[in-house]
């Protein structure tokens, strides 16, 4: 990558690096830019910069802000700033602030910027060249131009590109098909971003339910959004709380802090596999051969489950899947669980076959019930895990709760537990009047 | 979203819902639409649809379609297909491909478009409006108009809007900063994909190593590749390998396969603890009680590994961290993982006291000692999960692998094995000369 002179997106990226005083220095001296390289800071480094200005510097700051960049500094920062920074915005800019903030905080309407060029069907060309000359500079596409009734319904979207081709003297609507893609004001991100995705392009106009053209939405606010997300289901579904900041600038006890919670709930959940064994501590004295298998057979159900999750959370963040295909899921899993679980159990009673016969190890006299036991045990645990890995993360989502929460660590604690049940219960039916 | 008449890639979906048979007759009656729609199918449905293609329809079809798309179907297609499809090129589609298809795999250079508006320094304003006239329908984006010098090499950036608010005599130099972002043609996607996050834009030039203007790259197929991205980031910390289709269209026999090898591997490498556990067994049948613990100490490894897995490896996606930063990692590592280990050998300590002092369970003479046998396995046995789980994404991409292949479940897998040598000897300390 190649840059001649200075971006703002490197501006910033040349402030953060320096320690915090000079930061805000070299930040205070930038001319008419402030606003751009603002915007490119993360929260944090936004809320220590403004920390000690006064009233002239912040409004100067924030009046300059785009509006789809400022609601979501808003989304991120403590309420009282929010209130202080709504006073200092002059008339036009307060209007579309709270206008945007009115929106649901995950409505792609908070995305919006109303700085996008709108024409009539009865303008000429040459107007709407006028208009692109006049709002062009502040315009965040210019690849359309939006049509708009005399109620300010949207009803068409023109490429530039036509109205370039056009005679000055034609008439719009002459220009016009009628066919254009727009997004509902309270659609949620995810789906809005479906949309960009599915027709490939890079901004989209926002109507509300009566049509009316509020804004458009530009790629690359909702790109930002979704890499959030993304972060967020791979760190949930690890067993960590979102962290805030990234790796690097999240402080080391902030990242205990996040660590410690699902750690602690896993690790009491766990404890109820000593609870389990406990219950079994009879059959464990009477053959502890039994006890040498426990970690193998559980953990294949774990992992057997982390497989199945991670298949569904995603698959249900791309929205290929919905809450009502849990049944269609079910039933593809139990295929899959079942030859998964043989697969693993042939392999479990070849191991044993081959250790007790070349003497590597002696499972004493019953050892064929021991591997009858272990591989048999496999095929229930692994087809419970895969079938509680695949539907955690619909019974989440049903009560609401995001479906990454069903982390590999999560599902592997649920199976761990039930897993030393089954393994023992099917020991039970095989070594009775045996071993034990 | 509300859409007027069909979109291609609406055309596209509707198509897909029908039988096999009915989809290819519809696509066949398409008219002019025809490649733009094709270019919407994923690749699986593309090769069913044009698998009984006559060379006249297949050349109509190949022809029209877009550059990049078509470079991005020859990356899934079989070799024999490809090389059928480029002979039905005409001469200036397949200069195009072969020229794209020479590009390295990962590297941006494979999703360029060659049509984008270029202009000289010399030009006037009039001429440049004409070449949008002329070009502009085709182009993929009208944002910018790129500037090039005699010997084709990049040297500005215009935004159209500057174009259309100047003179019409007015000569492009007196317009130019200087000041563009170009990318590499042999930058790697994932690297290029930061550049357009970094700077906000929908599309970026892409340019030779002398800096020749070579084509440009559209947000919307590099954002294709990054969601694929992450989709098999987080299949493989399942434990999965990447699905080239979507869950509902993976056959379910498919879906074994690709969990299968993973899952047989793990099982193997976890047949170690059964290993370790028979090192064990003369310990584990003088004190049984010692067996009770191993699942409840040993996933607590397991569950801090994932955690640590899964904050590195999204790091080193998004490039937060490089793989230099391997000792910064483990020093913070070092101490959250000895915190978190802390955190929860006091609880273990504290559960069995309760069970012990309340009857729940009894433990036998010796119950203080294996509480503290529990206690301090738990600080060394999650400070090694940590550890292991953070570095083994770096070693992974040390020796060139994917940083995301180091699973939940294989991460859960190493600290078991190790866990139970851990704990045993732990214990063994704690120990000898009373129960062992």
């Amino acid at each position: 990558m190649q840059i001649k002179d200075k971006h703002p997106a490197d501006i910033a990226e040349h402030l953060v690096a320096l320690d915090d005083k000079e930061r805000d220095l070299s930040f205070l001296m930038l001319a008419e830019k402030k606003a751009e390289v603002f915007s490119y800071f993360e929260n944090h480094v936004k809320q220590e910069i403004i920390k000690d200005f006064g009233d002239k510097d912040m409004a100067e700051l924030i009046n300059a802000m785009s509006p789809d960049d400022r609601t979501d500094m808003f989304d991120n920062f403590p309420d009282e700033l929010i209130k202080r920074m709504v006073n200092l915005l002059n008339n036009e800019e307060r209007n579309i602030a709270l206008n945007l903030i009115g929106y649901q905080k995950d409505s792609i309407a908070r995305l919006m910027t109303p700085y996008y060029i709108q024409a009539r069907p009865d303008w000429t060309v040459e107007k709407v060249m006028d208009q692109i000359r006049k709002h062009g500079k502040k315009a965040e596409t210019l690849n359309f131009i939006y049509i708009v009734d005399a109620q300010n319904r949207l009803i068409d979207d023109l490429r530039v590109g036509q109205i370039l081709l056009a005679e000055r003297k034609t008439e719009i609507s002459t220009l016009m098909d009628e066919k254009f893609i727009a997004i509902r004001a309270n659609t949620n991100i995810e789906d809005a971003f479906n949309t960009f995705d599915k027709y490939d392009r890079s901004a989209l106009p926002i109507v509300t339910d009566n049509d009316s053209l509020v804004g458009i939405v530009t790629f690359d606010d909702i790109l930002d959004k979704m890499k959030d997300r993304d972060t967020e289901d791979i760190q949930k579904f690890g067993g960590v709380e979102g962290l805030e900041l990234s790796y690097i600038d999240t402080p080391w006890t902030e990242m205990v802090r996040k660590r410690a919670g699902w750690l602690i709930v896993l690790f009491i959940g766990e404890m109820l596999t000593a609870s389990a064994m406990g219950y079994f501590d009879g059959e464990i004295e009477k053959a502890v051969v039994l006890a040498l298998f426990v970690p193998l057979v559980v953990s294949s159900g774990g992992n057997s489950g982390s497989q199945a999750a991670s298949l569904i959370i995603r698959a249900m963040a791309l929205r290929e899947l919905r809450l009502k295909d849990w049944w269609y899921v079910m039933r593809k899993e139990f295929f899959s669980g079942f030859l998964l679980g043989s697969i693993l159990g042939v392999i479990g009673f070849v191991r044993i076959l081959i250790w007790q016969q070349t003497g590597i190890y002696d499972y004493g006299e019953f050892w064929l019930s021991i591997a009858l036991a272990v591989s048999i045990s496999l095929i229930f645990i692994v087809l419970w895990g895969t079938l509680s890995g695949s539907l955690i993360p619909f019974a989440l989502r049903r009560f609401g709760l995001d479906p990454a929460t069903a982390s590999a660590p999560f599902v592997a604690t649920l199976v761990d537990v039930t897993g030393i049940i089954i393994y023992f219960s099917v020991a039970a039916f095989f070594l009775s009047g045996k071993l034990l």
